[in-house]
């Protein structure tokens, strides 16, 4: 078993819904590391995993649409709560959406918060 | 497949026994960063893993049970050689005998020594 | 699931053949950050998954053999490209080799080329 | 002497121009981490340095401002060189223009680069 | 102009008084990485700045004292607002008692926070 | 005042003469992360503080000379005892000799011994 990461930042702002999430009602800013690992069982004829600008481009792409925006105004998010874990799928949903066709293992996406607390989703790629 | 982890801390002393040991058979200071992954297929209806507030405090809880303590006075550890391994194992049966019954994924506990070398252990929580 | 890891470092020079590599098809130098996990389901009579100096020497002479060193240069690697993910996979057969007969688990490398890049190769030691 | 620092992040693409930056010459993305340093021989009523909270807006929003941006494009940076050591000085300039009046210690702005380079500009605020 | 530096934790709770503190109004946790720095421009004859265990200690013997906590019930720290700026001080202070006679020269205590913010205090050890 | 830091690594091993060492007097392996800082009042026409692929050649060239080695064995230490601070001092002066001349400014050394010690010597190049 093969695995890539790529890793990139994601700032921006939310408020969540929800007595559960105290002061994070109220919006604030988020600072993100974002991490994309590609699994799989086999190399391509270049000895790679994917292309590595491909993928680094495909998360940096993303992030530059979703990053230094209020996420409670972006209309794919409208009625959701952002949660670290939702962004993980999200994310997750998107870069998938990408690969899917030319990649045929599983993506995993992991949000760092803060040095105490991160989040991962990982799921296989479906075509 | 969805993750969380939290990470605190924990400074101890200990002894282990055994010549394969070494120098380590002398009571001295470790301090470990500990993690506490827990490890699901679903979310709950706020789009979390679990709640974070609640497995800080169950991981900070234990930490401040056994640390600035040497283990090799508490009467759980009595004739127990605590190496990471088993200090992976205990945390993590604690951990899950606190969260069983609310909680019915897998625990993963992390405990790094130093930047160069870290165990974990893994397994369901059983209820 | 028990897993141990431990960390060293990698100083080397190579180059790649094929335009996807863009620039690194010239000789370069790369610095990684290797790590080897040893996964496995029981620990011996010390609580142990391995000896952790064992593990530690096994990776610590090999990065020793391959270390500032031109990798182009070497007889292994005539012909290869010495990919990332071409290296994990070298570094575990070696070292699976070594261990083969005395560990009956899973093995996992992990090469770290900066903070934003990342790569693995996991697989069982066979006997 | 006191020192408050606060991070942030900035992600944004440049080129260089003159030889010596080989391959730089061309336009590429760069992600820095950016630390402003206020350092002082005296404490506020608060026993602060700064308002904490005022310091990482000023930073954040000047992050906000010139980050995901091709800096080559920016009317400030025409017919500059926006090297690590410019950018440092040229950030320096903008929270010493902010805070002139208010606070009167040095700044210090250090750009991280990758974790095996960074650069850093420190200078009084002048009034 | 030679300078040592050491690092523990502290992990503990307290409450800050006045409005521009916000919700750290409220009684928290805090997890401090504590960094004291001998400053000094000659070395002992063993190559040394200082013994290096009995730095260790003098940190880790206040950080026991203090750690696990509530700073808010401590005597020293009655009618004060204890922000990292007053604890690196505090810090300061404490070390310097016990080594002023012995070591001549600055001490600096840091007190990270967090990834983006951290704060330093610097001052001779005066005899 | 500028300043440009570089990192490299230093893998060796040595031996320390003097009871204070404790078991640090046997023959071990150390790895250092070290950082060399150039400091100045100015930059060149490219505004840059020293040309950066001369500055990381320069401690490459220098780690590839004393890496992989015991230290013990090396001429230039004969009778000396290579703590830290020794080699910091060394490093700042085999790379002061290196640039004295081209560079008029101050030079830093710092060993990373592990995540909690450091030793830094700094002092001015001179010609």
């Amino acid at each position: 078993m093969y695995e890539l990461t790529i890793r990139d930042y994601l700032k921006c702002a939310h408020s969540l819904k929800g007595d559960i999430f105290g002061p994070a009602q109220l919006m604030h800013v988020v600072t993100y590391e974002v991490e994309v690992s590609y699994v799989t069982e086999t190399l391509n004829e270049h000895e790679l995993i994917v292309d590595f600008a491909t993928a680094q481009s495909s998360l940096g792409n993303l992030m530059a649409e979703i990053g230094f925006k209020n996420l409670d105004d972006l209309e794919q998010f409208e009625g959701k709560n952002t949660t670290t874990e939702f962004l993980c799928r999200y994310i997750h949903g998107r870069i998938a959406d990408e690969v899917s066709g030319e990649f045929g293992g599983k993506l995993r996406v992991t949000l760092r918060e803060s040095p105490v607390a991160w989040v991962a989703y990982e799921a296989p790629v479906t075509s």
